[in-house]
Protein backbone atom coordinates (compact mmCIF):
# COMPACT_ATOMS: atom_id res chain seq x y z
CA UNK A 1 0.00 0.00 0.00
CA UNK A 2 1.27 3.93 -0.93
CA UNK A 3 2.30 5.78 1.78
CA UNK A 4 0.46 8.64 0.55
CA UNK A 5 -2.99 8.83 -1.78
CA UNK A 6 -3.59 11.55 -3.64
CA UNK A 7 -6.74 12.61 -5.28
CA UNK A 8 -7.99 15.40 -7.72
CA UNK A 9 -11.10 16.76 -8.50
CA UNK A 10 -11.78 18.82 -11.55
CA UNK A 11 -15.06 20.06 -13.16
CA UNK A 12 -13.79 22.89 -15.56
CA UNK A 13 -12.56 21.34 -18.87
CA UNK A 14 -9.78 24.70 -18.76
CA UNK A 15 -7.84 23.09 -15.84
CA UNK A 16 -7.12 20.16 -17.33
CA UNK A 17 -3.65 21.32 -18.35
CA UNK A 18 -2.81 22.24 -14.96
CA UNK A 19 -4.14 18.96 -13.30
CA UNK A 20 -2.19 16.62 -15.60
CA UNK A 21 1.02 19.03 -14.95
CA UNK A 22 0.57 18.41 -11.45
CA UNK A 23 0.22 14.57 -11.54
CA UNK A 24 3.13 14.30 -13.48
CA UNK A 25 5.52 16.54 -10.81
CA UNK A 26 4.03 14.54 -8.16
CA UNK A 27 4.85 11.24 -9.51
CA UNK A 28 8.39 12.30 -10.53
CA UNK A 29 8.54 13.25 -6.76
CA UNK A 30 10.38 10.11 -6.01
CA UNK A 31 7.53 9.35 -3.17
CA UNK A 32 5.63 6.74 -2.98
CA UNK A 33 2.01 7.66 -4.09
CA UNK A 34 -1.20 5.75 -5.29
CA UNK A 35 -2.94 8.70 -7.70
CA UNK A 36 -6.39 9.31 -8.82
CA UNK A 37 -8.47 11.80 -10.60
CA UNK A 38 -12.29 12.32 -10.37
CA UNK A 39 -14.03 14.06 -12.85
CA UNK A 40 -17.40 15.31 -12.84
CA UNK A 41 -19.30 18.28 -14.93
CA UNK A 42 -18.26 19.85 -17.74
CA UNK A 43 -14.48 18.16 -17.78
CA UNK A 44 -15.72 14.95 -18.77
CA UNK A 45 -15.82 15.60 -22.26
CA UNK A 46 -11.95 15.73 -22.38
CA UNK A 47 -12.42 11.93 -22.15
CA UNK A 48 -14.01 11.77 -25.10
CA UNK A 49 -11.67 14.01 -27.20
CA UNK A 50 -8.38 12.93 -29.20
CA UNK A 51 -5.05 15.09 -28.73
CA UNK A 52 -2.75 16.24 -26.61
CA UNK A 53 -4.59 16.28 -23.01
CA UNK A 54 -5.54 12.87 -23.84
CA UNK A 55 -2.63 11.22 -24.66
CA UNK A 56 -0.94 12.70 -21.29
CA UNK A 57 -4.04 11.30 -19.42
CA UNK A 58 -3.18 8.18 -21.09
CA UNK A 59 0.84 7.80 -20.18
CA UNK A 60 -0.35 8.92 -16.32
CA UNK A 61 -2.73 5.64 -16.51
CA UNK A 62 -0.35 3.48 -18.01
CA UNK A 63 2.19 4.72 -14.82
CA UNK A 64 -0.60 3.76 -12.52
CA UNK A 65 -2.86 6.71 -11.86
CA UNK A 66 -6.75 5.93 -11.87
CA UNK A 67 -9.11 8.29 -13.94
CA UNK A 68 -12.78 8.30 -13.03
CA UNK A 69 -15.93 9.99 -14.71
CA UNK A 70 -18.90 10.78 -13.38
CA UNK A 71 -21.97 9.30 -15.60
CA UNK A 72 -24.43 11.59 -14.66
CA UNK A 73 -22.21 14.43 -16.14
CA UNK A 74 -21.64 12.31 -19.11
CA UNK A 75 -25.06 11.82 -19.65
CA UNK A 76 -25.69 15.40 -19.32
CA UNK A 77 -22.97 16.37 -21.91
CA UNK A 78 -24.14 13.50 -24.18
CA UNK A 79 -21.05 11.72 -23.95
CA UNK A 80 -20.63 8.81 -25.93
CA UNK A 81 -19.87 6.56 -23.16
CA UNK A 82 -18.82 2.95 -25.41
CA UNK A 83 -16.39 5.66 -27.45
CA UNK A 84 -14.30 6.04 -24.03
CA UNK A 85 -10.53 5.21 -23.52
CA UNK A 86 -10.59 1.78 -21.70
CA UNK A 87 -8.43 3.47 -19.02
CA UNK A 88 -11.34 5.83 -18.08
CA UNK A 89 -13.31 4.04 -15.00
CA UNK A 90 -17.06 4.99 -15.13
CA UNK A 91 -18.74 6.12 -11.64
CA UNK A 92 -22.19 6.38 -10.72
CA UNK A 93 -22.01 9.97 -9.46
CA UNK A 94 -18.34 11.87 -9.20
CA UNK A 95 -19.35 13.18 -5.93
CA UNK A 96 -19.62 10.20 -4.29
CA UNK A 97 -16.75 8.96 -5.32
CA UNK A 98 -14.18 11.63 -4.12
CA UNK A 99 -16.38 11.26 -0.49
CA UNK A 100 -15.70 7.15 -0.82
CA UNK A 101 -12.10 7.57 -1.41
CA UNK A 102 -11.38 10.26 0.70
CA UNK A 103 -13.32 7.91 3.39
CA UNK A 104 -10.44 5.49 2.41
CA UNK A 105 -7.54 7.88 3.05
CA UNK A 106 -6.96 10.10 0.05
CA UNK A 107 -5.92 13.19 0.19
CA UNK A 108 -8.31 15.97 -1.65
CA UNK A 109 -6.35 18.29 -4.49
CA UNK A 110 -8.36 20.93 -6.24
CA UNK A 111 -6.03 22.28 -9.25
CA UNK B 1 -24.99 8.47 12.27
CA UNK B 2 -24.55 8.49 8.54
CA UNK B 3 -21.88 6.22 6.61
CA UNK B 4 -20.27 8.81 4.66
CA UNK B 5 -20.06 12.75 5.19
CA UNK B 6 -19.67 15.67 2.35
CA UNK B 7 -18.72 19.10 2.84
CA UNK B 8 -19.33 21.65 -0.35
CA UNK B 9 -17.47 25.19 0.14
CA UNK B 10 -18.54 27.67 -2.04
CA UNK B 11 -16.90 30.84 -2.41
CA UNK B 12 -17.97 32.45 -5.73
CA UNK B 13 -21.68 33.73 -6.59
CA UNK B 14 -21.50 31.71 -10.31
CA UNK B 15 -20.21 28.26 -8.78
CA UNK B 16 -24.11 28.10 -6.42
CA UNK B 17 -25.52 26.11 -10.34
CA UNK B 18 -22.88 23.87 -10.41
CA UNK B 19 -22.85 23.15 -6.54
CA UNK B 20 -26.51 22.26 -5.97
CA UNK B 21 -26.60 20.04 -9.21
CA UNK B 22 -23.77 18.05 -7.02
CA UNK B 23 -25.58 17.81 -4.18
CA UNK B 24 -29.36 16.94 -5.79
CA UNK B 25 -27.20 14.09 -7.58
CA UNK B 26 -24.91 12.90 -4.53
CA UNK B 27 -28.78 12.99 -2.46
CA UNK B 28 -30.31 10.54 -5.83
CA UNK B 29 -27.19 8.41 -5.12
CA UNK B 30 -29.06 6.05 -2.51
CA UNK B 31 -25.93 6.34 -0.62
CA UNK B 32 -26.41 7.56 3.28
CA UNK B 33 -25.29 10.69 3.14
CA UNK B 34 -24.95 14.04 5.39
CA UNK B 35 -24.38 17.11 3.33
CA UNK B 36 -23.25 20.35 4.38
CA UNK B 37 -22.96 23.75 2.50
CA UNK B 38 -20.38 26.02 4.27
CA UNK B 39 -20.46 29.16 2.35
CA UNK B 40 -18.58 32.39 2.39
CA UNK B 41 -17.14 35.53 0.57
CA UNK B 42 -19.05 36.76 -2.23
CA UNK B 43 -21.14 33.27 -2.25
CA UNK B 44 -23.34 34.43 0.91
CA UNK B 45 -25.07 36.87 -1.10
CA UNK B 46 -27.33 34.35 -2.72
CA UNK B 47 -28.81 33.69 0.62
CA UNK B 48 -30.79 36.50 0.46
CA UNK B 49 -31.88 36.49 -3.27
CA UNK B 50 -35.31 35.41 -3.83
CA UNK B 51 -35.24 32.82 -6.93
CA UNK B 52 -34.91 29.65 -8.67
CA UNK B 53 -30.97 29.09 -6.61
CA UNK B 54 -32.55 29.74 -3.27
CA UNK B 55 -35.66 27.64 -3.96
CA UNK B 56 -33.38 24.61 -4.92
CA UNK B 57 -31.35 25.30 -1.41
CA UNK B 58 -34.77 25.42 0.21
CA UNK B 59 -35.75 21.75 -0.83
CA UNK B 60 -32.63 20.80 -0.26
CA UNK B 61 -32.60 22.06 3.59
CA UNK B 62 -35.83 20.35 3.57
CA UNK B 63 -34.53 16.75 2.59
CA UNK B 64 -31.81 17.71 6.01
CA UNK B 65 -28.76 19.13 3.57
CA UNK B 66 -27.56 22.09 5.82
CA UNK B 67 -26.59 25.49 4.48
CA UNK B 68 -24.24 27.59 6.68
CA UNK B 69 -22.92 31.34 6.20
CA UNK B 70 -20.42 32.53 7.31
CA UNK B 71 -20.71 36.03 9.47
CA UNK B 72 -17.56 38.30 8.19
CA UNK B 73 -18.48 37.76 4.69
CA UNK B 74 -22.36 38.18 5.58
CA UNK B 75 -21.61 41.51 7.13
CA UNK B 76 -18.92 42.42 4.48
CA UNK B 77 -21.33 42.36 1.55
CA UNK B 78 -23.95 44.25 3.58
CA UNK B 79 -25.87 41.28 3.34
CA UNK B 80 -29.49 41.76 5.71
CA UNK B 81 -29.28 38.78 8.69
CA UNK B 82 -32.78 39.48 10.02
CA UNK B 83 -34.27 39.22 6.17
CA UNK B 84 -32.26 35.34 5.60
CA UNK B 85 -34.52 32.48 5.20
CA UNK B 86 -34.62 29.97 8.17
CA UNK B 87 -33.22 27.29 6.65
CA UNK B 88 -29.59 29.00 6.97
CA UNK B 89 -27.02 28.97 9.90
CA UNK B 90 -24.97 31.49 10.84
CA UNK B 91 -21.45 30.89 11.56
CA UNK B 92 -18.61 33.05 13.00
CA UNK B 93 -15.95 32.47 10.32
CA UNK B 94 -16.85 30.06 7.45
CA UNK B 95 -12.80 28.43 6.79
CA UNK B 96 -12.90 27.87 10.93
CA UNK B 97 -16.38 26.06 10.00
CA UNK B 98 -14.90 23.93 7.45
CA UNK B 99 -11.85 23.21 9.57
CA UNK B 100 -14.10 21.76 12.33
CA UNK B 101 -16.33 19.78 10.13
CA UNK B 102 -13.30 18.16 8.36
CA UNK B 103 -12.11 17.63 11.71
CA UNK B 104 -15.10 15.87 12.78
CA UNK B 105 -15.31 13.36 9.55
CA UNK B 106 -16.66 15.66 6.72
CA UNK B 107 -15.34 15.11 3.07
CA UNK B 108 -14.01 18.28 1.27
CA UNK B 109 -15.57 18.75 -1.83
CA UNK B 110 -15.08 22.70 -3.41
CA UNK B 111 -17.26 23.06 -7.13
CA UNK C 1 -0.62 21.22 19.53
CA UNK C 2 -3.05 23.30 18.42
CA UNK C 3 -6.46 22.16 18.30
CA UNK C 4 -7.05 22.60 14.86
CA UNK C 5 -4.96 22.35 11.56
CA UNK C 6 -5.58 24.58 8.54
CA UNK C 7 -4.10 23.80 5.21
CA UNK C 8 -4.74 26.88 2.21
CA UNK C 9 -3.79 25.87 -1.22
CA UNK C 10 -3.31 28.29 -3.94
CA UNK C 11 -2.60 27.97 -7.94
CA UNK C 12 -4.13 31.16 -9.54
CA UNK C 13 -2.40 34.59 -8.77
CA UNK C 14 -6.37 36.10 -8.49
CA UNK C 15 -6.80 34.58 -5.40
CA UNK C 16 -4.03 35.73 -3.29
CA UNK C 17 -6.39 38.52 -2.02
CA UNK C 18 -9.50 36.16 -0.55
CA UNK C 19 -6.49 33.86 0.65
CA UNK C 20 -5.26 35.88 2.97
CA UNK C 21 -8.63 37.76 3.91
CA UNK C 22 -9.82 34.39 4.64
CA UNK C 23 -6.57 33.88 6.78
CA UNK C 24 -6.77 37.11 8.77
CA UNK C 25 -10.23 36.18 9.77
CA UNK C 26 -9.47 32.29 10.49
CA UNK C 27 -6.70 33.96 13.20
CA UNK C 28 -9.24 36.81 14.54
CA UNK C 29 -11.82 33.64 15.59
CA UNK C 30 -10.31 33.27 18.55
CA UNK C 31 -9.78 29.20 17.97
CA UNK C 32 -6.28 28.14 18.83
CA UNK C 33 -5.09 27.31 14.87
CA UNK C 34 -2.26 26.13 13.04
CA UNK C 35 -2.24 27.17 9.48
CA UNK C 36 -0.12 26.28 6.50
CA UNK C 37 -0.47 28.20 3.01
CA UNK C 38 1.28 26.22 0.31
CA UNK C 39 1.33 28.18 -3.63
CA UNK C 40 2.16 26.31 -6.45
CA UNK C 41 1.51 26.94 -10.09
CA UNK C 42 1.17 30.95 -11.26
CA UNK C 43 0.99 31.68 -7.75
CA UNK C 44 4.26 31.54 -6.01
CA UNK C 45 4.90 34.58 -8.57
CA UNK C 46 3.44 36.45 -5.89
CA UNK C 47 5.87 35.77 -3.35
CA UNK C 48 8.12 37.72 -5.45
CA UNK C 49 6.63 40.94 -6.03
CA UNK C 50 6.59 43.58 -3.54
CA UNK C 51 3.46 45.28 -2.50
CA UNK C 52 0.01 45.04 -0.48
CA UNK C 53 -0.01 41.29 -0.78
CA UNK C 54 3.29 40.66 0.11
CA UNK C 55 3.11 43.23 3.06
CA UNK C 56 0.25 40.93 3.98
CA UNK C 57 1.55 37.71 3.74
CA UNK C 58 4.95 39.30 5.58
CA UNK C 59 2.24 40.13 8.98
CA UNK C 60 0.63 36.68 8.40
CA UNK C 61 3.87 34.83 8.81
CA UNK C 62 4.94 36.79 11.81
CA UNK C 63 1.30 35.60 13.45
CA UNK C 64 2.89 31.89 12.87
CA UNK C 65 1.15 30.90 9.55
CA UNK C 66 3.94 29.07 7.19
CA UNK C 67 3.97 29.74 3.63
CA UNK C 68 5.46 27.13 1.26
CA UNK C 69 6.54 27.64 -2.44
CA UNK C 70 6.67 24.74 -5.00
CA UNK C 71 10.05 24.44 -6.13
CA UNK C 72 8.75 23.23 -9.44
CA UNK C 73 6.77 26.13 -10.18
CA UNK C 74 8.97 28.58 -9.19
CA UNK C 75 11.25 27.23 -11.75
CA UNK C 76 8.75 26.82 -14.35
CA UNK C 77 7.76 30.65 -14.07
CA UNK C 78 11.28 31.81 -13.59
CA UNK C 79 11.31 33.18 -10.36
CA UNK C 80 15.01 34.17 -8.69
CA UNK C 81 14.64 32.15 -5.95
CA UNK C 82 17.73 33.87 -3.49
CA UNK C 83 15.87 37.26 -4.04
CA UNK C 84 12.32 35.37 -2.11
CA UNK C 85 12.00 36.93 1.36
CA UNK C 86 12.65 34.70 4.64
CA UNK C 87 9.43 33.72 5.16
CA UNK C 88 8.91 31.74 2.52
CA UNK C 89 10.02 28.18 2.49
CA UNK C 90 10.72 26.06 -0.71
CA UNK C 91 9.21 22.64 -0.78
CA UNK C 92 9.91 20.27 -3.91
CA UNK C 93 6.47 20.02 -5.22
CA UNK C 94 3.39 21.52 -3.60
CA UNK C 95 0.82 18.51 -4.62
CA UNK C 96 3.14 16.24 -2.50
CA UNK C 97 3.20 18.88 0.45
CA UNK C 98 -0.46 19.11 0.27
CA UNK C 99 -0.70 15.38 0.81
CA UNK C 100 1.93 15.12 3.64
CA UNK C 101 0.23 18.09 5.51
CA UNK C 102 -3.43 16.56 5.38
CA UNK C 103 -1.50 12.99 5.85
CA UNK C 104 -0.65 14.71 9.29
CA UNK C 105 -3.94 15.97 9.90
CA UNK C 106 -4.30 19.07 8.01
CA UNK C 107 -7.47 20.24 6.71
CA UNK C 108 -7.62 21.59 3.29
CA UNK C 109 -9.36 24.81 2.19
CA UNK C 110 -9.22 26.05 -1.80
CA UNK C 111 -10.36 29.53 -1.46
Amino acid sequence: MAEYKGLFHIDESAKWGLLLTNVENTLKSGEEMELAVVANAEAVRDFAQEGAIRERMSKLAAQGVSFSACRNALQGNNVDIPSLPDFVQIVPAGIVELIKLQTAGFCYIKP
